[in-house]
């Protein structure tokens, strides 16, 4: 179908106002938040205003044969929102709507384009709590979440996206509308879809309306930080706070180059001979999160800490974190490119990794630096680089996820696969991968949603 | 296949010990824990020792299209291990060994045929904690409960068997072994086959490995009982435990005829005008337990308990859950035959529930007893009943899930829908169905395992 002809049939089926079809429309929806900049350009941008509108859209591309790309905010760093294969590019920025905030059953119905940070303050007015909490939750939609599975530091305690979403509204490629899980705590009524669909990179169906589960917002929260002249120190005690059943809500990492770079760009006093700085933080009952906070702390002196600190009030805390927050900031200055990595593996073999991750940069004399959530093993593996080291970083990439997979790990423990890492799955799901394929091929025949992602059919 | 025949082709593939073909074992295979008796009888019943095994049965099953039941312990109650078109009984009883507890990691290697109480046993000696009890758990196998999804009261505080599950090691119908999910706490690496598999009760795939997650054993318990005039009241006491930010490790209500049946049956001096009891566990930190069983006490006589009574010592505790456990011993005695629904509703519209299951066991003169973990909203909805009585009971029970529905519950939180529930399916699903149809001849083209259950494709 020409480009114009698209645009003009989506607007017979939606209304005008929801279809764009300017080139500079479609330029600003080329892109996401992924480094390498955009890789096609939709024909349509189109921005329903309700399941019907969607049902619709597919519907239509359906019969068509034309690409869907869902889209959040555009934040994904794998390349899973860019239309690679132009079609029509379906934001959620208009279904934006909580619905309703379910306090009788602690959850909230919501339509996806809600970003998260505004869900989060919205049910903390009620007392109650939404706890993943990614990065960028500033500005990622509740839909770009789902579809992610999207984890962060709290993951550790309470769980990722997947944890949260009770129900889900989907429309499927061919315009099916269904709702998947279901509003009661539990329920094993056929096969559980939900779970499928949750982390399917809007591959599988488009999410429109999300129940997710809240839970009652913690009574108090304690922060420290502890500093270790090696990486198995800080690792051990990562594993010791388990054993002394001190599971904490955050347990951030920093590795020695990430301590060095936090140092030179903050000065705040970091010891620069460290090989690792934990930031930990617990919540929970006001009667009990001191003697949780100590426990950590104890441990941490045990596994060999040479300093350690926990925050007296507000300003401590956001002094300990601003370490972790200056990571970022600090490590872009160290080179023009950056590449992040999400590598996570089961947290026993967090030494290994880091270990040989620096063996991996030396081989290759590039410039890497490790942090991340040490609670539950992933860590964000970061080479630093001039645009004349890209061939040497690509290798570096590889065995990092080679190194990876060995520790029994996993190539993404956040981001996803998109476009970026499709080469790098096989190497984890092996036989899966078949399997992988004929779900979407069942679910999608025609291959209209998000195409180009994840796999190639 | 001739039965002769296949009993051959089969001892010749995985060896003669493991098959048996005569009458006596082909009857003790063709029962499990459904009270409706036998409904096919299989042609041969096979126990494999390791993957290979399976994987070799699977794919000679596959070639020759015949169908294969995979069995644990068999104590479904919704015919799920049924072989009801005869075929091949695939027990789990052999592989039956705990593989490794791997502490640094808080996670258990496992083969489905260990018994979930074994398992639970053996973990708790390093002072970890796999908190999934299905009533059954002294009995039941880890792999029929991760293909049940099985709960039970503890669920409401940790979650269901598909919270523990990490990763798979299953075997699809053509024969091909794959590992599915992560060691890794996190993994957003394709597609999450893992959780689809979870509570697919064995229909499109078998497990042959599990890698559960543990948690550090809770340091303390404590165990409260309250009893209320009113419904309505035990409901409302339910929902304000949250808010008082405490969440249980139980929650198990009994209704006015649970009581009145226990007080007949054991004489423990339960007041039976009283319309509900709930028994409430905390667990968690010796410094908080007790504060927070008193939240919970107080929550309930704000809501209008006329009794409380708090356990201060194990001895107490056992007389509050004998309370409990006397419920399934007392209402067998009411009448000859009895039939156990698992409903489950969102929490606040318990009360709703049941009082329209009285109305609808009054309309069709009928004894219905009530009890389960309100907690989660999951209330067992017990029909007691004389064998003539039995069409007035299938048409109660048909409204009873009419009436779920209508409360956006489901028509199971626990068991499953085996052959048992397949007429409700639709009717909760709608038009999820034929995508589940999808996948399932995605994922099993020939139909050949566990054929009949679920739905019928
Ligand atoms: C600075 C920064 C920090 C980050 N930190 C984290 C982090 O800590 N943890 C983490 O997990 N991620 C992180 N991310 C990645 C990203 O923010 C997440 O993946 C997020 O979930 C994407 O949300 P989005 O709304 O931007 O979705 P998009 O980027 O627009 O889309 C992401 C994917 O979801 C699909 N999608 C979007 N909406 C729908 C829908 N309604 N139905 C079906 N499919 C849909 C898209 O097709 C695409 O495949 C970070 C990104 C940045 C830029
Ligand atoms: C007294 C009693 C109390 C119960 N209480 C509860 C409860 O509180 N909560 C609850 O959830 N359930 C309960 N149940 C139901 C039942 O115990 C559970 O469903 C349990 O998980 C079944 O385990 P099993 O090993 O007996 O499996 P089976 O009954 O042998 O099989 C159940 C299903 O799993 C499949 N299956 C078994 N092993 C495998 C495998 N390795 N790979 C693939 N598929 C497999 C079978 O094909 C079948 O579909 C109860 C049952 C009884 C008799």
């Amino acid at each position: 179908m020409k480009q114009e002809t698209l645009v003009k049939e989506l607007q017979k089926l939606v209304g005008k106002e929801k279809v764009k079809g300017s080139i500079d429309w479609r330029l600003s929806y080329a892109y996401d938040g992924t480094p390498t900049g955009y890789k096609g350009i939709p024909d349509a941008v189109v921005f329903p205003e309700n399941t019907e509108d969607v049902a619709k859209i597919l519907s239509f591309a359906n019969e068509n044969r034309i690409p869907v790309y869902p889209r959040g905010a555009g934040s994904g760093l794998t390349g899973g929102s860019a239309p690679l294969q132009g079609g029509i590019v379906v934001s959620t920025e208009k279904m934006n709507r909580i619905i309703e905030i379910d306090e009788a059953n602690l959850a909230v119905l919501t339509e996806p384009g809600v970003v998260t940070y505004d869900l989060q303050k919205e049910v903390e007015k009620r007392g109650l709590f939404y706890p993943p909490d990614p990065s960028s939750y500033k500005f990622s939609t509740i839909g770009g979440n789902i579809a992610e599975n999207a984890g962060g530091p709290r993951c550790v305690k309470y769980g990722v996206t997947k944890d949260y979403v009770m129900q889900l509204e989907v429309v499927f490629a061919d315009g099916t509308v269904a709702n998947l899980g279901s509003k009661a705590v539990k329920s094993v009524a056929g096969y559980n879809l939900k779970d499928l669909i949750v982390g399917s990179e809007g591959t599988l169906a488009f999410i429109t309306k999300a129940y997710l589960k809240l839970i009652p917002a913690p009574e108090a929260v304690r922060t420290a930080m502890a500093i270790f002249p090696k990486v198995e120190q800080a690792a051990q005690a990562v594993a010791d706070m388990f054993k002394v059943k001190v599971i904490p809500t955050a347990c951030e990492f920093l590795d020695k180059n990430s301590i060095v770079a936090v140092e030179n760009y903050a000065k705040i006093g970091l010891p620069t001979h460290a090989e690792g700085l934990l930031i930990i933080e617990v919540d929970g009952y006001e009667a009990i999160v001191d003697e949780l906070i100590h426990r950590a702390i104890d441990v941490c002196k045990k596994a060999g800490a040479i300093e350690v600190k926990i925050a007296s009030d507000p300003k401590e805390r956001e002094a300990i974190w601003n370490a972790r927050r200056a990571v970022s900031p600090a490590i872009v200055q160290l080179k023009p490119k950056k590449i992040n990595e999400d590598v996570v593996v089961p947290r026993s073999r967090i030494p290994e990794l880091i270990k040989n991750v620096y063996k991996i940069a030396d081989k290759y004399n590039l410039m890497v630096v490790n942090f991340g959530h040490a609670g539950d093993g992933n860590i964000h593996v970061n080479f630093m680089y001039e645009p004349h080291e890209e061939d040497r970083v690509k290798e570096a990439v590889r065995e990092v996820f080679l190194l990876t997979l060995e520790l029994e790990g996993s190539v993404s423990g956040e981001h996803g696969i998109g476009w970026m890492k499709k080469e790098f799955l096989p190497l984890e799901v092996k036989d899966a991968l078949e399997k992988m394929k004929a779900v979407k091929r069942a679910l999608d025949p025609n291959n209209i949603l998000n195409p180009g992602k994840i796999f190639d059919l």
